[in-house]
């Protein structure tokens, strides 16, 4: 049976929940999301109400990680769906708030999508913004780091949700929280993945089955490199990158030729910068992009990683 | 008779304090300090006190609103001088605690001063740095901006005290609290002045009695353009931005030959943007800096500045 959520609307709101919780001592789970929800989220959702005594889910479009050329508009808002999901899903102990605050609430001093006219308060990770996804769309993880520090600070919660899909915002995100003191525990969950291995996005609704069959090939590429390093490491030895590397492009040679390999990058887990030589005790972020056609002719941007460890 | 204060030198020992007070439901308020404490500091502390079941102040000298060319090293340091005046200064309803942090306590990613090479998470309130005091030192907002964030995440009092003294940093401070949603409240107190009008800064220590004598002209300057404005305000008129600074450079005039004004600017109270015309609804942040020679041949750069409204 679904259960009814109590939804919130204000940042005021919030708080007026959060205080009565810590009065009566109640821990508070916390798992932001852009809404759209799908089996991943629902993942991040189950370990919070397992951990905490309450759990609060926020369902946010942010504006300020969106550049002016990408469709904020068009991405998708399916609260009804959400609300209605997130009530099936955990009919025991439910989800006991999910946060939907509009724009001018989370943005007090307005927002728009050409970083040179924003004004107000922004939150940068300095040396984490630029690499990888952050090479493509140059104000994203500003705009990643700027929303969390807000709903923390909204939210306050003991611990908040995030999945291992977003390897680079998992590694801005522990930073930011311990750079600014933000009094809260980070949860990185392993990343949920289809049947045959693909990480699961809310874009990979847009998929044909049969595209979805053969996207398997991308976390396969990854799992050899995984194997690669796992073979070294249980002889006490380092691994190169190139090697790495060159084990995930011989996999990705199966690919079909429409498809293209955006990049393939061998990181340190801290920092994200390129390493050459990873030794056993510090492991590696392997993470891929992955350009895939459509049947409609435009082209989903995949993406996944390893944490080599 | 002095009391003995107590100080937190870490983060946890705070969030311990902060959480005994959460739970008898005191209300707590904060004054953050670079320390070398003065009576303008103390004004601030009374407030405190005054309006809070708790207050604790701050004394850290923030490395990231420095530059590399100023002398980090040579700020005074006088703890022990600053626990003796709070002791001294408030023996009825005491500072309840001081928080003495270290620099990686503060900067658990560590902090160089070359901006460039600074790593991990910073707070920028764009469209607020570039201005007055920012144009001279343009990573110095930021550096606050940064500082002011962390602190009120770790201490997170219901109130926090900064003196209008620094008009551009209190505009900065109630933008990023605003902006970044976090929940406490920003109180802005008059500058402390001298009996002839100079405020009160740590620097003038390092005047002499004839050089402070002649400072009053400083403030005198400001008086003369409020006055201006109080005028026009009373038969509902604006006024011009050109017309209050010929004011007060009518009365820098008879200033000594070799002191210089650096900047005299008439600001909207909120952006502060430059004004061409200041409406009695809107007012306006006077500010000035001038440039003092001091006995030892170095030059004091005094700042003041006045709200019309």
């Amino acid at each position: 049976m679904s259960r009814s959520i109590q939804v919130l609307r204000t940042v005021q709101q919030v708080r007026q929940w959060r205080r009565q919780c810590l009065l009566k001592n109640e821990s508070v789970g916390f798992v932001p999301t852009m809404g759209a929800l799908h089996a991943g989220h629902c993942h991040l959702v189950g370990r919070s109400i397992a951990e905490n005594d309450r759990t609060v889910v926020s369902i946010f479009v942010n504006p300020s990680q969106f550049a002016p050329h990408e469709d904020l508009d068009a991405y998708p808002r399916t609260l009804d769906r959400d609300l209605a999901m997130l009530g099936q899903q955990f009919s025991q102990k439910p989800v006991d708030a999910v946060f939907v605050p509009k724009i001018l609430e989370m943005y007090p001093s307005g927002i728009v999508l050409e970083v040179q006219k924003q004004k107000g308060a922004f939150v940068t990770v300095q040396g984490l913004l630029e690499q990888l996804e952050g090479a493509l769309r140059p104000a994203f993880f500003r705009g990643v780091a700027t929303v969390v520090t807000k709903l923390l600070n909204v939210v306050t919660p003991e611990r908040v949700y995030f999945g291992q899909k977003d390897a680079q915002q998992c590694v801005v995100i522990k930073n930011l929280v311990k750079d600014l003191l933000i009094d809260t525990q980070v949860e990185i969950l392993d990343t949920l993945r289809e049947p045959n291995g693909l990480a699961m996005l809310s874009r990979n609704e847009y998929l044909s089955a049969e595209t979805k069959d053969k996207c398997a090939i991308i976390y396969k590429g990854l799992l050899a490199a995984k194997t690669l390093f796992s073979q070294a490491s249980e002889m006490g030895k380092s691994v190169l990158a190139k090697d790495l590397r060159e084990k995930i492009e011989d996999t990705y040679k199966e690919m079909p030729n429409d498809w293209e390999i955006d990049y393939i990058a061998i990181s340190h887990p801290e920092t994200l910068d390129d390493l050459v030589d990873i030794s056993p005790d510090l492991g590696a972020t392997v993470s891929v992009a992955v350009k895939v056609p459509k049947a409609d002719g435009s082209v989903a941007r995949l993406i996944d990683n390893v944490q080599l460890k």
